[in-house]
């Protein structure tokens, strides 16, 4: 058995779970915030200081690392694991959600999709076999089905015609994902329109899988509608089995999809922010790379525990990143990941004191949101 | 007393020596490489990862932090040390190397140089009296004086000319300097005439700096030039005083300098080379980007027990260079560094052992040199 889940508490007053996710790697608990690490790094960070920071499991990009650097160098390294220094459990999409948005020149058929690389223009195929002997090769302790991921807005027949194909294609992955120690997780679509999204449900869950993604939202619509879909379709969904919400992960949005009953979430936005010298405070969001800060000696967020803040200025970082140092957006991102650790730690702990809905009213007060 | 300097063994069959160097921040052990921090951050490093590395001082730019942040805040956060977090003793140097070498449209005059920035083309200039006020802003433990740094080559007339220059700039900054807590050492000039340097030594020494800087060497003389130079100049200088030979940091140059008994070195060029994609061995550097390292699943090099070395391969790192992921450098500029300080470590062992000159034997008849 690659993969058991077991959930320990009800929140009770909402959807929200406590749970335990046993992988071929290790425990995860849930509700959990995967950071990314899109071509087998964390962007800036070590593996070593993803564990101090108590980052119990990350997710690597399947279309990324097809390309490069060839999911054969990272077999032959004996996997993913192995090839990063990362000992904990690893997630690895399906490259579905990569094709759709980064890649040009897509072509979909019954079969699979053809696409160019964004490196170098070169043709690909991908298809769900494909996409399955990929992740094989990678190696992660949970794999995603390939999916399509329809963009939004987009008409009711597209998105209906698109969910029968990701269920079709769900099937095909299923007969060809033969590594017992990865769990295939399948990924419900269906946009926002809830009854595609529980047929979607349905339909997946005939087969029958060990967790599933929830895709296709967090693409443009707006938050409330997200909120919306998650109200109707998690209750659809196996009570025994998690639920992961794909690339979200704004402090708001985990707080929200927690009390709807999801327990695990993944994006690059805490990173990226960081990168761009944008760091998340529990009041919103910081640009630390502007003028104001130049002189402000304080830390980012007085009273955070992370490295950045037990020991470096705002004027500092912010003189980092003006001079294009690295070691500024390795402060951010040390930061902004601490947030989301400590956000998710908070959560938890919250939902074991029978407090979840008073912390989350609390923090969702106190936070700005997202700019 | 800003610092001591004791020398507490030499060699006999070299000129090199051990030295223990006390300053306002604490100890250095001689000889020594300093990494250099051009804008308050050795490029990619934390200053703890610094420490953990072994390194007991590091170099800080003037031009640059004059320009970015500027001096003036750096002095408001508490000074250089303050503001980037390193507890230990830091080197600033004039601005006189970088003014000549980076900036655009200079202009030198008996009073000083006026220069435009290489940031946004804005004038400024720089006098041996405004150095010193730059510095004494900074807050280093060591200070260079303000020296006219001639290229390579140059004619006997003109370098004559800059070196008288600049033991009048050097009088002119032992007036202005009066920060107790900080050392300000003398420039030799003279270019690769031997005469010249003796003279600006004696005209130097007629000062009494506490330490000599050897200036204007590496910059594009033949290295066999440069080791005639020190075996020239060397002996001229006082015994008691640490002698710093300025931009020198390829590991052959490093162990031909202390045997010429240089004790100080630093240069951009471990942490430059590695953000260029290759790493420093015993045998040579090795262009770890370059494909036939992208199935190479050894470490950078057998038994170096750095992190970069303990932890990942050949092949990974190369991967994260080729994708442009700030881990790759952070892991190649950990080893350099790494190797370049343990490198000094070995030196002083051979020193205390009455071994250098095997030592030095041994290294440098496996060290293929830089490419």
């Amino acid at each position: 058995m690659a993969l058991k889940f077991a959930v320990s508490k009800e929140c009770g007053r909402s959807r929200a779970r406590l749970g335990r996710l046993e992988t071929t790697h290790g425990v995860v608990e849930t509700p959990v915030f995967m950071p990314v690490g899109t071509q087998a790094t964390v962007k800036t960070m070590t593996p070593h200081e993803l564990e101090e920071l108590g980052v119990e499991i990350i997710l690597g990009n399947t279309y990324h690392l097809y390309l490069r650097p060839g999911s054969e160098i990272v077999a032959e390294a004996g996997g993913l694991h192995q090839f990063m220094g990362w000992r904990r459990p690893i997630l690895t999409d399906s490259g579905g959600f990569q094709v759709f948005s980064l890649a040009p020149l897509r072509t979909i058929s019954e079969e699979g999709v053809e696409f160019r690389s964004h490196l170098d223009g070169s043709k690909h195929f991908f298809s769900p076999e494909k996409s399955m002997a990929i992740q094989m090769d990678l190696g992660a302790d949970i794999i995603m089905a390939f999916d399509e991921c329809p963009p939004y807005p987009a008409d009711r027949d597209y998105v209906k015609r698109s969910k029968e194909l990701t269920t079709r294609w769900a099937q095909r992955c299923k007969a060809a994902h033969t590594r017992e120690d990865q769990a295939l997780f399948g990924i419900v679509q269906g946009g926002v329109y809830k009854d595609l999204r529980r047929e979607s449900a349905l339909e997946l869950m005939d087969l029958d899988f060990p967790g599933y993604g929830i895709g296709g939202l967090s693409v443009g619509e707006p938050k409330e509608l997200m909120y919306e879909v998650l109200d109707d379709l998690v209750p659809e969904l196996p009570k025994d089995k998690p639920r992961y919400l794909m690339g979200v992960g704004s402090p708001d949005c985990l707080v929200e999809g927690v009390l709807r009953g999801v327990d695990m979430f993944d994006c690059v936005w805490p990173t990226r922010l960081a990168r761009h010298g944008m760091v998340i405070t529990r009041r919103g969001n910081l640009p630390i790379r502007n003028l104001p800060y130049a002189r402000d000696f304080a830390p980012i967020e007085e009273g955070c525990q992370c490295y950045t803040c037990q020991n470096f200025s705002r004027a500092y970082i912010r003189h980092l990143i003006k001079a294009n140092e690295v070691l500024g957006i390795r402060l951010t991102t040390i930061h902004n990941l601490f947030f989301l650790t400590s956000l998710m730690r908070d959560i938890r702990a919250a939902i074991a004191a029978d407090m979840l809905p008073e912390f989350a009213r609390e923090f969702l007060a106190g936070f700005a949101g997202e700019k």
